[in-house]
């Protein structure tokens, strides 16, 4: 192999110093990167118990080994530490170009401790790094921050990622932002940049990477591409980007809707990708290397002014925003959209922030004395908006919901609990579990608490054609089944999509939503590196992954208990295709046995077993393990 | 209305000043902008016979009243001067964001005159001007000039037209580029512009521009990108970009080839849009305020490295670098797309050029002696890039080439003129008017010289859903007639295009080719301004502008006898869908006879009359003639 194997920038903000460290052959094919290596790193480095917000955590910025060739997909990177949120692990990845861009810099991965004692940002450009002042900075917009640092840099062509004041605030949900509308939304990790004053990250490479087999690679991405264009959600994505089925998610009862006490909304036409496409796109945001170019841009002047800098809502964004709190107003929920992307709010979170204290407000636990005077009843998009800078700023009401459902029903008291949608802590995302069940068992095995990203779509494999044996993915399963062989397709499609954030892949261009195949994913690691992996030895790097990051919630108290569902998504849906479905607690009890033991965990306590981490090479995680 | 109509910049860079001139409400309501705007300004402003590229030539860069307004396809500039091809009517148009951006930063127009002593470069910001040193910018590339202005203005988001060595080199042909990948590619402005030894001209405009009824605006523009979205092209577009009908042209037999001899290509399918999206695509560009993204991005290393910033191939360059030249290799013709953005070449005459080159190659006008070693067989792809860097640079045979190919085989006679694809001495575009028979009019009319974008598209109109008979367009045609109907066709679709050219609209938007008609930009207009025009009277703008171009020409000499197509145009195609069809010279010569009766031009001059312009409100256009 003619490249290295990738460098590591430890930046330590006390000490304002900053060193490089070469990764070996061996470490790099055991964790590929992404999420794999950042569970390494952290588990190592973190102590159990430690303040997510203090300066003992350590943010970590990570790509993959094939990050930054270019094939449509393959743009991402991932933001680790432990999470202010859920109290243990936290992760969050987005598109856009400050991957690839940090590669072309000379980096692979960042590794960030302790706590400046002013605002800096650090700046990276072609193997120099540098941290900065950022007192001017502070309290700045995202899109002022990107556009001041851009300048001061001499460096237009720089991608910054950067948090906004719901970041320096600590609100424990405000996320990371690049291009100003890509979004490390989950897990709060714009509060850690903000506990640690790091403002932003500028990088700028213009270095070539070196691979084994470069004409192989070459033909290898295109067909790659080839694969992305003719994928099963290219066509929808193009045209309408990930808004591109909330209509049918309607029509099917799968739109979360009423903080989930409905899976139908009266008002889903208003909010379409194709009423988005008509009314207010005004054109698209690209990620590198990618043709499809789903993210949106979007404008209006009324009722609210847009800014189309702050690019258009993702399908989360606007059923969060809008379904969620019975908001059918297309123009007010890129409003919002465009206020999370400006403060760094995750749209998630406070979508479902907002629904929960909307449904407080219904039921009288929140009277307007408490609301600082604001009517919160379902759909008041002004009084969604009034939120949104309330919780980013802190101010009033703002400051209890900054800190999430979970903390906010419990000081609420009086039952409020019920209406907090987390698990672990985390806001849950706008998939209905109980209309494809292997999505709630994935929402409640997933480390980083609720989230649809783990492993999704037992809809896909009702049909025969999306098997693939070889992977183990064997039998058609029913939607709506669950047991032994739905735990099985969620085990391993978790794994499978466990390699995409190790490999910081887009999961809209990788099978079975895209057309890549794990082992085309597998061809382009080998063109890259001479390897030989094979499908199997990714999935395993995936796996790894899972275990590492279980292992990490373990330390901090986590175990089977922490492994369920909300009540309210046990009950029976009331409405739509599926009325009557839900996932009892002995459904989802069923499976996760049957999960816990296809993954050969410990069914009493959810915890990995030093038998399977031995299997997985990680023997020597489990010696210095203390559960 | 809030707003005012307009200012114009003057830039005198002889004696290096800056005027304003405010617009009053008749002018902009008579002219609107674009191509009637820089019409009637060249026509008060130049004296025949001067020199294209001497200090006397004046060059309009000009937006239309709207530009700035977000809706779909709004997004266009026009550049405008005495050409140096044609030695008359100058004029080439360009999408991106310059001329909404040139908006923002307070004007409307540009009027540049003069020639600087050394390089200098044009900056705009919000409503300040400033001529700069660009000394250090001559002979670098429209990418590095890019990069060095957005640094040295500390303005990331400055939009910037640039030439490159062939516009610094006078090469007839060379263009203006700006996001080193949006062409006013025509009619040798880029010469021009390298003339006057101006190198750049950069705009910054955050101002927010003021309309009559903004809330009525705001409608329109969603209605207007509703109609986009579902025009005949739309979802070609999106998908594959402008070469989406590539591969139709090849099989309808209309696909320029081998230099006009032949209109299917063997290699077809290795140059398809879809075979782009498939192999070399990795992304797509944009433009102000559309949610189309035609313009693609693409990306290679074998057998030539391409770089994703210079864009990729629209439809004209993959033809007529690739088809007429016998070129089948993707990559090679995505590298001489890049090498002609770089350098700031027109890709039409350019390719025209090679081909040329190649037939006279081919037939012993040029040995490999005078083409200085180069094997110009047909399909040389690496010959032809080599040609590429030789015409920028002027070296040996690229001096020659430099000249366009009615100078070039007017030098190498021998009957080498009858390879010479051109009309009134520009490179005749990618479409074959043999089998469109209306095309071949407008060709032959056009006053820029061979030009696709003045009326097209006999094709639509054998169905009679295109018709629309309050614009004139009431009977349907057969796209292989001639006559009286072609001709009255052919006026009035010329008129209507023209407005989209004054208003600086994209044609892929507005009606037959996307949805958005004539009486929708009628609406658009007026809830801008508060005026009450009619689609017939934006159409009579159109027909004002034609005609201050005819005048224009007819000053410069120009008549009937060059209202003609090359004789290999008139001779019947051998082979294809449309075997044994051509334009007879009877056939033109009828079709001009109805034509200019239908424009109220003198049959035997092709000149304008003194009773048409007075009918156009052009009276005093007429007194100050001296034709």
């Amino acid at each position: 192999m003619h490249t290295s194997y990738g460098k590591v920038l430890w930046v330590d903000l006390t000490k304002s110093s900053l060193t490089e460290q070469d990764l070996d052959e061996s470490t790099v094919r055991k964790y590929i990167g992404g999420r794999a290596f950042g569970a390494k790193i952290l588990l190592e480095e973190l102590r159990p118990g430690i303040d997510a917000l203090g300066p003992d955590n350590k943010l970590v910025v990570s790509t993959g080994i094939v990050t930054g060739i270019p094939f449509a997909g393959n743009c991402r990177y991932v933001v680790m530490a432990k999470s202010p949120l859920t109290n243990a692990w936290g992760e969050a990845n987005a598109s856009g170009y400050f991957g690839p861009e940090l590669r072309f810099a000379g980096f692979n991965h960042l590794i960030i401790e302790g706590r400046a004692r002013s605002p800096v940002y650090l700046c990276i450009k072609d193997g120099k790094a540098e941290i900065r002042d950022a007192e001017h900075l502070w309290g700045k917009t995202t899109g002022e921050t990107h556009e001041a640092i851009q300048d001061e840099l001499h460096e237009p062509k720089a991608r910054i990622l950067s948090i906004g004041v719901a970041g320096e605030n600590l609100v424990r949900y405000a996320c990371v932002l690049s291009e100003l509308h890509r979004a490390n939304g989950r897990c709060g990790m714009g509060a850690v940049m903000g506990s640690k004053k790091l403002k932003s990250i500028a990088v700028r490479g213009t270095r070539k990477l070196k691979y084994f087999d470069e004409k192989r690679l070459m033909e290898l991405c295109r067909l790659a591409n080839k694969e992305v264009w003719q994928g099963a959600y290219g066509d929808l994505l193009l045209k309408y980007g990930t808004d591109g089925d909330l209509d049918d998610l309607h029509a099917t009862g799968r739109l979360p809707t009423k903080n989930f006490t409905k899976c139908t909304f009266s008002g889903y036409q208003k909010i379409t990708g194709e009423t988005m496409a008509e009314t207010i796109l005004i054109g698209r945001n690209t990620c590198y290397a990618c043709p499809i170019a789903c993210p949106r841009k979007v404008a209006a002047k009324e009722p609210y002014e847009v800014d189309p800098d702050y690019g258009g809502p993702e399908y989360e964004s606007t059923a969060a925003l809008g379904s969620l709190c019975m908001i059918d107003n297309m123009v007010a929920i890129a409003k919002a959209n465009e206020l999370c992307n400006k403060y760094g709010l995750d749209t998630i979170s406070t979508g479902v922030t907002i629904s929960f204290a909307m449904e407080c407000y219904e039921k009288g636990l929140l009277t307007e004395k408490e609301t600082d005077g604001l009517d919160l009843k379902w759909g008041n998009s002004q009084a969604s908006l009034q939120l949104i800078e309330k919780i980013a700023k802190r101010e009033g009401i703002g400051d209890l919901l900054a800190e999430g459902v979970m903390r906010a029903s419990k000081r609420i008291g009086r039952g409020a609990e019920k209406f907090a949608m987390h698990i672990k802590g985390q806001e849950v995302p706008m998939h209905e579990p109980r209309g494809k069940k292997g999505l709630g068992l994935s929402y409640a095995t997933s480390n980083r608490g609720a989230c649809h990203l783990q492993a999704e779509h037992d809809d896909f494999f009702e049909d025969p054609k999306w098997l693939r044996p070889e992977l183990g993915i064997d039998k058609t399963v029913d939607r709506l089944s669950v047991g032994a062989d739905k735990a099985r397709l969620v085990k391993v499609l978790a794994d499978m999509w466990a390699i995409y954030d190790c490999l910081s892949l887009c999961k809209f261009t990788g099978y079975p939503e895209g057309g890549v195949e794990v082992e085309r994913v597998a061809d382009i690691v080998n063109a890259a590196t001479g390897w030989n992996v094979t499908p199997k030895e990714l999935m395993t790097v995936g796996e790894r992954a899972i275990n590492l990051c279980r292992i990490f919630n373990a330390r901090e108290g986590m175990a089977r208990k922490d492994d369920t569902l909300p009540e309210r998504l046990m009950e029976p849906l009331t409405e739509g295709m599926y009325e009557g479905q839900g996932i009892s607690r002995k459904d989802l009890d069923e499976m996760l046995d049957y999960y816990y033991e296809y993954r050969g965990w410990d069914k009493r306590t959810g915890w990995p077993t030093k038998s399977n981490l031995e299997e997985l090479s990680l023997k020597e995680v489990w010696e210095a393990l203390k559960i």
